[in-house]
């Protein structure tokens, strides 16, 4: 008799349940639930109050009505016996965090917290703590932090303690009243659990923690603020969980909320991205998945730990138990591409893809896979919103070269998707080149099951084959399996997350070859790509920073903008 | 009694006659003709002969259809008496060159030479010359010619001598049977008059000589071969007439065929940018006639001659008689904007520029007039053709710089049009640098009409008042003077060209002053140009030839393109 298990993956609009059989990795049913107030970035809920720029807020609320509305549906659904379902996974955006009572109730639930912002959920594209990360940033370098080192040098705005120090410099009264700023993974595995765990993936990725060295010294904090020494042992927990470990079974009230049996096993959360490299068939070292969506994201695996600059962090056991889970990223990938298509694809086309009954993207695609590879004369340099990695630089922009009379969209579209191609090449060789090795790649996500050109031109440039997982929801079928091994084989799941994968993840049967004769080309385009990425990313001339900062002074200038 | 001039101005596809009143440069009538074998660059007429890529070649006769056609229109639309019509003015474009018998037959006339292409007229847009212009350039070199200063280091393959020298090559019976090579302005202004002359304008911008030198020395032209030792003495003439000097007489048959009097005055033929400057007012030295267009043509008095690298050419007496003419260009102005509009601006602007009944260019424009500068954050060199002046350098591209995925269509459109003023600036303080000064700017041709925002760009990025001509027609009025000057005072016409300028030219009322908080913010973005101009335009990284070797290869390796 089948088991199964059920994941809810906590997307940035809304929350998503898929009912998974172990056996197979075969989803039986899935459930959405739009959250409905969405990402707060204008107006505060209920009150006149609005948000300045840059802030993304969620309500917790939302949370709990993705479990109460999306699990009953799928047992509905499916007409699988709450028995039979084994264990529940979680994964989650992050860093998306809130201040909470010291029995997790969110402060922003309490009427007197209510109308304060603070005392919300910051979503993890929240950006206003800008000037904190700034400032952490620069007292950890003057303070010599050995962990700088495993996040590429940089901790980013988006993070925990950018975001806690927020709180504190704008809301002291609320960084008071808090008795525990957590992660909403780890949050929403307490309210289903009743156990306070805080899950290795979001504190090693996010918060600055390692199994080997913990949180940063309370002396380090100190110097952020008196006030926030002692942080990790008043508003958070130095004891974390790992990756497939049993959080705690369902309480009776998450039970009613569910139709779930009381006890039913929910593993220690995960992040979407990270949980998706064991759906992805990985669970060894020297294959890279990347995540390809509106942005990359690269993980891979390695036995042993290398400081590798540029990337955005590692973190042991951080993706899979037993390996150190290094991730680098590419900020602009699929928002390349609809940027392109939204502003710079003339009528003709538009009109050409409508009487072939293509979306601009197809129609793109289709022309541009007419070319070989060399053909258009271009090159992009991929930072249209910054360079993630290896440059870790948001200050840096986009550029097109090679233009003529006669260059045509198909080119520029087939130049952008190369140049992300090239960043990703790069991301590689600077592992390789650190002592991280990459034989092949396996891409998951939106992007590879929509673009052939798109993969086979991954392939060409990196020379390297690449493999597309089955899933369409790596990230289902990843907390799927973490949610077969919290279970644990007694109760008919896995013992391991390699079991799991084994029996749960598949690859697709095409793949991608590199082509000899396209990767001899890309090679020399590569080079190009390098020189440039080296001379306008690496300080030669920093006339991207310098247009930006002209641009924010015009915008200053109060001029009249009619 | 009012006297009038007629100019034909020989165009690219067409020829057009304008009627002028000589007392105040109004005019009264006009007529057009296409040329009825247009441009020639696929068969030959009346044959099978397909033409190879690069060639463009034309008929005489259409030419002399213009002159039966369209003098007898104006003057029966006009009403004005032939005996009232005192000069006839030509301006043509150049180089465009043809083969004749002894009295200025073309040899594609007789039917022996029919059907070889090299006897019919090379247009001056014929590219196929571009081995024997590297050549010759090599050439030159090698042999320290003087004359290469005078033309930035280089002689283009439009040129006269690279022409001549490709029906040597490849059809050296036509070379043989050719009495006379000649420029089809002087060629016509010959059927008109019956009088054999050679311009100095086209002698001196397209043909290597100048009025101390003369032409190049036998002992180059031997150096290149040696059949063309003698080729001045043989094929052409070392008499040359100066701009305003008097031709001729229309002859009894010209007469005939336009119903003008007999013994007409005919001025020596001129080229369309070159009249325009006395078009736009300008008879003395430091104030630039910018001649806008598809391409810019940049043209500036001085009485002093001197050594200006980049530039196209100077010639003494070149454009106004008694000063060094000396011309500079860039390749794509007008081009770049119309390839923007139909390559990259999306479907949504152009529903909007229909329900606001504006052209894309006039919607674009709009947007882009109400931004600051700067506020776009982007640079680009306008390279998309190349660039003529001061690098000299066909094989460089396009760049576009800063890119985000805010950028909108219009602010691409603006940076494109700040990038023709940065390259006009760059070219301004090139000549200012040898000696040439420029206070102000004279713009005419197509653009300045039809977009406001280029002219006040223009005169904030360049810190110079922008004066337009009030002309629309700067090339007709500029002939119709020359016209007026071979007439002569005592036929009621004028002694000098700046006598006719003063009478005949006039500037707009508008005009364009630098707003100085622009220009502050254009001074640091020009500079952000010049540092790109110089990386990739002098050699540090030669990204965009070998791009564009790249493309070549590629095209060239005959794999199957689909």
């Amino acid at each position: 008799m089948s088991k199964y298990t059920i994941w809810i993956d906590f997307g940035t609009k809304s929350g998503r349940a898929v009912l998974v059989d172990i056996s197979n990795g075969e989803i039986i049913a899935t459930a959405v639930h739009p959250y409905a107030n969405g990402v707060i970035d204008e107006v505060l809920p209920g009150t006149e109050i609005r948000l300045p720029p840059d802030w993304a807020l969620q309500d917790p609320n939302d949370y709990l009505e993705v479990v109460k509305r999306t699990i009953p549906a799928i047992l509905r659904e499916s007409g699988v016996a709450p028995g039979d379902v084994i264990g529940v996974g979680i994964d989650f955006t992050a860093c998306t965090m809130l201040p909470t009572t010291a029995d997790g109730t969110p402060l922003c639930f309490l009427p007197e917290w209510r109308a304060n912002p603070h005392a919300w959920v910051k979503l993890w594209k929240h950006h206003a703590a800008q000037p904190e990360a700034n400032k952490l940033n620069e007292i950890a370098r003057q303070m010599n932090q050995p962990w700088l080192d495993r996040y590429g040098g940089k901790i980013s705005s988006e993070w925990f303690f950018p975001k806690a120090w927020q709180i504190l410099d704008e809301a002291p009264e609320v960084y008071e009243a808090a008795d525990r700023l957590i992660e909403a993974a780890d949050w929403i595995v307490w309210q289903l659990t009743g156990v306070e765990t805080r899950n290795n993936c979001t504190a090693g990725y996010k918060a600055i923690w390692s199994k080997r060295e913990g949180f940063p010294p309370d002396v380090f904090f100190k110097a952020l603020d008196p006030r926030m020494e002692h942080i990790v042992d008043e508003k958070m927990r130095r004891e974390i969980s790992f990756l497939g470990e049993r959080a705690g079974g369902l309480t009776s009230e998450a039970a009613r909320w569910t139709g779930l049996k009381p006890g039913t096993a929910v593993a220690v959360a995960n992040v979407d991205a990270h949980v998706s490299v064991p759906a992805a068939t990985v669970t060894e070292p020297g294959r890279m998945v990347i995540i390809m969506g509106t942005s990359n994201c690269h993980m891979v695996l390695s036995k042993e730990e290398h400081h590798v600059p540029g990337i955005c962090g590692y973190v042991e056991d951080g993706i899979i138990p037993g390996y150190f889970g290094y991730e680098a990223g590419q900020s602009c990938v699929g928002d390349h591409f609809a940027w392109f298509v939204e502003n710079c694809v003339p009528a003709v086309y538009a009109a050409e893809a409508e009487a072939k009954g293509l979306t601009l993207h197809q129609l793109l695609e289709a022309k541009a896979a007419r070319q070989k590879p060399g053909e258009h004369g271009l090159v992009a340099l991929d930072w249209w919103n910054g360079n993630r990695s290896v440059l870790v630089d948001v200050d840096l922009t986009g550029l097109l070269i090679g233009q003529t009379l006669a260059t045509k969209p198909e080119d520029i579209y087939r130049a952008l998707i190369e140049a992300t191609a090239y960043g990703t090449r790069l991301i590689i060789e600077n592992f390789e080149s650190h002592g991280v090795a990459i034989k092949e790649i396996v891409a998951t996500g939106g992007l590879p099951n929509r673009n052939k050109l798109l993969m086979q031109i991954y392939a060409d440039v990196t020379g390297r084959e690449v493999k597309i997982a089955a899933t369409n929801q790596a990230g289902a079928l990843g907390s799927a399996m973490f949610g077969a091994v919290a279970a644990g084989r007694a109760a008919g799941g896995y013992d391991t997350i390699e079991e799991a994968s084994a029996a749960m993840a598949r690859l697709r049967e095409e793949a991608y070859a590199p082509i000899p004769e396209h990767s001899a080309v890309y090679d020399r385009l590569y080079q190009e790509y390098v020189i440039l990425h080296d001379y306008f990313g690496r300080g030669a001339n920093d006339v991207m920073k310098r247009l930006k900062r002209l641009r924010a002074e015009v915008f200053g200038g109060g001029v009249e903008h009619a």
